[in-house]
């Protein structure tokens, strides 16, 4: 019913692209460009999406950009230990604060996802390009399967296998099995303080994963998911610990 | 990002009105209509409201009601009994099917929200004008507390208090106190099978709780939250338990 | 630290076990039999497991016995339809009072798991000798997975997949995977009322997988995690919904 | 059914005991003292419990005294930023690698439960003479609340209230209401890798809390639910993330 677009940022490390070969002729302009198409093309006006990096000043992510900033996907792999910290303290902040995140693939490892996890988010892999993904969707309803039937097929794709070491999601959207017979829990909805996380683990560097149809509505999705209106909710301001005199309430029915 | 209006219907018991002259002086046109004017107003064109009641054939819920209605709304209290099974049952089925329910204060007995809890549903009660509730917002940030702030004061409310006997919650959204000390989760969300379900416990027969702007504000945050779009959502006929060759899904995407 | 032993009950259709050569060669006394040995074996002095069987008065499951057991095992498929309400009733009403109940394979269709559950319980299946379950373990350190690493491999096993019509369950402990490529929510922990219900999809009537060390020692395990001391646990009188007088807690901290 | 008593350490900050009179008058050994008193006095042989302080050599937490401790309870508030960042990043992968952790009060506000959380943690406050606290209990029948009834009755304690900045809890165990109307989710459990985490809100330096019997025996019930058998578990080396050729799982069922 809103009728203000979703401003979505997407992050990318977009170090792979630059260093090989094989990413660079999978993904030329860099997989950053490719999801933030595919979240144009399902969301259309309901967005307006724009794209951050790694080697950009502050990662691309200033103040400015953070705070016009409703849902940021994230991708990271190689460089996760470049992130500086200041950055990290600055998106966590913002999550706790409303805006959505969507942790993509070998993003489990990124500095905000274990921030925000709690846990080491570990988890076994294997590359070989034999490697089938069969992504099961095991709640037919929620808002990030729309348009999605009982299991998407992913041709090629790393293997992500348990134990993944994340805190139980608050709902278990995707379960994936391997033709090496492991499973992983593809994807995860997790809420901290007013921000909406959800991982998706599909999408490797070296696999047109993101160019892929039910891949990027699962994404787009996922966004209009984890929005969160910034002028219709009251902002709290949460981080803080108010001294509560009594009856504070009876004045103010708000922070 | 939907621009069909939410189909909603606002069944409602309309027993109390009909027995109690101090009922009727609150809701003299029944509860029903009070709460189906706080979802058109906070929904607009957004929702498309209609009523049903207990006396009417088959309860007003006839499959063709059934059919054309995304979300169902139920407030009962002193007739669940005699809400026919075979209604029940169609309720039911259509939640599991994908259409959301809101359950609204004494209708936590109701036959429908006992069956798809799998408990009681019991729980402890006073009668008591001196009871205030504090509803309080335990997740900023979620679709149901948009517009609400840190607390909800309902200044005559009756006594609903813990042990509440409910599988536990998917989300608690509010927990409530009374000037006598007891708490009650007061504001839950629970999926089954492909329908989203709320329970929302303040509004009693004898209080104008229905009239009071943030209660009207969350039932109508609720049915867009327990909203699924029929057109792009896959039908998982998943009541049938099929079985499935090896490699069926090789073919189908879908069920 | 309890000394009292846990008073187990092992139910069994035994229906197959009399109509299936197939079945009874891999079972010659029943699935009870051999589902109450392996309790037995793993849990030793700390329990005493008696079986209860379809054929019997009352289906084995008297008042008598129902008040002395404390957590009760649940195995059937072909004759869920002829187990009778009223037993159905009794045991839902104990489950709620705080015995615990574990619920394997097929019994997923029975009349008190769909009663507890609120759900369909519907599944997909495959019956094919070729296919090999790995039940993947997503929960290291929880009592039930003790004893058990990361993977059970049972060689033989009906396929189940998803989607599973469940309710989200407060604990996922293992999904499995099958040859064909499907997965399945494998073990899972739900909480009705004061008892703890595990279910538990390995086990096959016409496999013998009832006899693996790892099965045993889960469902041994399951037992642990689902008992309640009776003689330590204020019994609360969960179905009866109390009207509570102002301070009624005041005089006394119980029930 | 282990023999094994649960090698628990108690850790106090210790620092209001020594600048404050009234808190001295309270707790005049500390009040790390009293809590090891308590578990004592509930769990008898079936704990060996010790004592750990801030003013220690790292802060009483060695290598030595964390790999030989299956639950640790954690009491702070002045000195939360004088505990070491190494010793509170040892404490985090003892969690992971299955060590329980109870945290009181204000621990909440600590390095390790916020690291842990991922999430700020804050709360409202008050101190207030007159403030009551109800403890209510949501999950009778749980392992944490054997032996406790309804409500928890203390006197005189700090009013904790909503909004409350943690992930939502994997199971909520208690609810507390305070004499000024605030609600506060006080008895939280959640796991993190192979470790149990219980979060208990009453006790406060400034009241007897620690004395009372319910308190004493929710706490030894929450040592026993988080403990794990380390001699039955296997080791889960979770937080390196290994890679897994094809079939690995074959040849060893574990890690």
């Amino acid at each position: 019913m809103s009728i203000q677009p979703i401003r979505v940022t997407v992050w990318g490390e977009n170090a792979h692209e630059k260093t090989s070969e094989t990413v660079r002729a999978v993904y030329p302009d860099g997989m950053h460009t490719v999801i933030a198409a595919g979240i144009r093309e399902y969301l259309g006006d309901g967005a307006v999406v724009r794209t951050a990096t790694l080697e950009q000043d502050e990662h691309g992510l200033t103040d400015e950009v953070l705070g016009s900033t409703d849902v940021l996907t994230w991708w990271g792999h190689m460089a996760h230990g470049k992130v500086e910290d200041a950055v990290v303290d600055k998106v966590y902040q913002r999550v706790l604060n409303g805006m959505g995140l969507i942790v993509l693939h070998s993003g489990h490892f990124s500095k905000i996802f274990r921030k925000l996890m709690g846990t080491s988010c570990a988890l076994r892999w294997r590359e070989d390009p034999n490697e089938r993904e069969l992504v099961w969707n095991v709640r037919p309803g929620h808002p990030i399967t729309k348009g999605i039937g009982p299991v998407i097929v992913v041709p090629h794709q790393e293997m992500y296998g348990e134990y993944f070491d994340i805190p139980q999601p608050d709902e278990q959207i995707f379960i994936s099995s391997f033709t090496g017979g492991e499973v992983f829990r593809s994807g995860c909805c997790f809420t901290r303080g007013q921000g909406r996380i959800f991982y998706f683990s599909p999408g490797h560097e070296t696999f047109p994963v993101y160019y892929q149809t039910e891949i990027k509505q699962v994404i787009a999705n996922a966004v209009g998911w984890a929005y969160r209106d910034p002028a219709s909710s009251p902002v709290f301001e949460i981080t803080k610990a108010p001294n509560a005199p009594t009856g504070w309430f009876e004045k103010s029915g708000n922070d």
